[in-house]
């Protein structure tokens, strides 16, 4: 199969030259693919940020399209490749949980054999980015027999998230991301909300003290801070016209509950 | 008419997964298109700014090329949205005034019907980015008949760039907007500066008590502070070497003045 | 000769619509060239800085690239602009040192002509980026003569490096650059290092009292601060999870030395 598109996801900023290397890298094995940059302001290292957006974006992108993520503290080490194929896309990470969020039900599993012949002998330890990374998704989105570069396996690592714990009168969550406007998102989404609170119950949300009757449709009727639904299914608390997150002194592990 | 292009213009920052999963549903419907990002740090719902950004921006890019403006404070409200035709470029915004600065003579004005075919029926209330805005834009690209999508309007948001004050002596302006350099660019452009002052009048350029007494027409020649005609043609002042709007503490609506 | 990929590397931030800009004025020359973007975050006007990025950048590009840099604090003086062709790979920047480091045997340095067919006559003394560099990429990139728009030269402006200081027991470097985690990049290469530490010696290098006893292959092994040899192949400081330079409160021109 080929890949029409590569999809990069790393925590390597906009400051420096590595991502313009990488695309570097990959037009030089394959002139005719289309790279589009997800983001590369993943908290330096944070593994669960990387796996938490490439879960609520790679439903959005077209079939054959590849999706390269590096957010690697684990570069230089002895950690794996791993080749994700599921369906129609495939995602290429280190072996450190960073696929572990893409819920398809028909998977299979690689592990990248080093060296092969699509990787320079020449690696530096400090950049698999430039090195391995993208002469590999160049590679296979030529459309190269995985089992020439690889061997299947089961075994990768995993993370989780946070759970909700569900009480009899409440639920208790906690936010698990922060988008650039500020909004708490959190780990509450609309299935566990609604199988919780029925249409009849009254309920609040509260965040610090902070106690929200409703849940909007939008970000412009509340004062104070207000409460919606967002586009990942996910409850999330905004201020409007403001940044909740700076408003509320609110990060990332924040309690947000709901009581009936 | 098919539109070989696509710029994007948002307010998203580059630290979400926003803009590539916009880039993902535009390729999902049209796969030739090619996506310029013009760029995703207008300050959060600052519809003024994308505005004044458009503006300067659209008459660099060739024909056939779309351009889709999302700073859009009222997602999830009923406010419209709307297609602007303008010659061989085409501009996609939401209706709060961010075309309002397109001055091209002859336009065609369309509101988008939601629902129409070219949208899932899946729409979240947060990101119209995602489920609205880049499957249309898409699908416009490709050729498709506006009136299939649309109605044609007359009425649609404006929104007015604060106005230079002229007097007998003097003209007042402000600063507008301020670039990554810092540079100070103001509402004083060159026709209104160059009615006002004639080739023989000396004159002082006055920003918080430091005057300038000439035009300079580089970054370089000025010690204390400059200003130039800037590649908007509006008067700029600038601190060679550094930051004007860091060394002068000065931000957008400072004043301006110039006298004879 | 025709080129495919223009690089673009600049001061010009994420901000504005610089970028973009530009981007719409080469594909207004040239709508066949695929534009990838090295990085924009340069310090304003740091020419080492990008002459660095592009020393470390350009040989991981295919061939028929052309690189298109503009950190130019010179824009509106009298300055030259230089185009250098070494090889299969094409280099366009102000006349200020920030091709200094392109070591490349055989290169051809020519000035360019202004003004010549490909810029309109109505050129911005703020922006050449859009006004001059765009369009003469992408003309160039089209495979038009050299000799139509510029004359050849052997005299251009260098910056240097600061040098490494090698003493009988000690060599004294510096940190030159620092990187989006925050690593700290010296002038001390692989062979001025092994030239001066043999295999069997015992060896200190030391950045502001705190002391590294050797060399590690990745991040996350160490302790304290650790160094490796980085994809550069320099000597990089680094602090495993966090941020050297906010740890080390160390900067640019920082002093690090290797004691035997």
């Amino acid at each position: 199969m080929k890949y029409n598109y590569i999809v990069l996801l790393t925590d390597f900023g906009y400051q420096d030259n590595f991502i313009g290397v990488m695309e570097g890298m990959i037009y030089k094995t394959n002139p005719h693919v289309k790279i589009i940059n997800l983001t590369h302001n993943i908290t330096p290292q944070n593994v669960f940020q990387a796996a938490f957006l490439l879960e609520h974006s790679f439903p959005y992108f077209p079939d054959n399209t590849l999706f390269l993520n590096v957010v690697d503290p684990g570069v230089g080490t002895d950690r794996d490749i791993i080749i994700l194929k599921a369906g129609k896309k495939i995602f290429i990470a280190p072996d450190n949980g960073l696929l572990s969020f893409i819920q398809i039900a028909k998977k299979d599993i690689y592990k990248l054999i080093i060296p092969n012949k699509y990787i320079d002998s020449n690696i530096s330890n400090s950049f698999h980015g430039r090195d391995i990374f993208s002469p590999i998704a160049g590679a296979i989105s030529k459309g190269i027999d995985l089992k020439k570069i690889s061997i299947k396996t089961d075994k990768i690592i995993t993370i989780k998230k946070p759970e909700v714990s569900i009480k009899k009168n409440k639920i208790i969550g906690e936010v698990v991301y922060i988008d650039n406007f500020g909004n708490l998102i959190t780990n509450i989404n609309k299935n566990i909300f609604f199988n919780f609170v029925s249409l009849k119950d009254t309920y609040k949300i509260k965040i610090k003290n902070n106690k929200i009757k409703k849940i909007s449709n939008n970000y412009i009727q509340e004062k104070g801070y207000g409460a919606l639904f967002n586009s990942f299914n996910l409850l999330e608390i905004f201020s409007p016209n403001d940044n909740a997150s700076y408003m509320l002194k609110a990060g990332i592990h924040e309690e947000v509950s709901v009581y009936i």
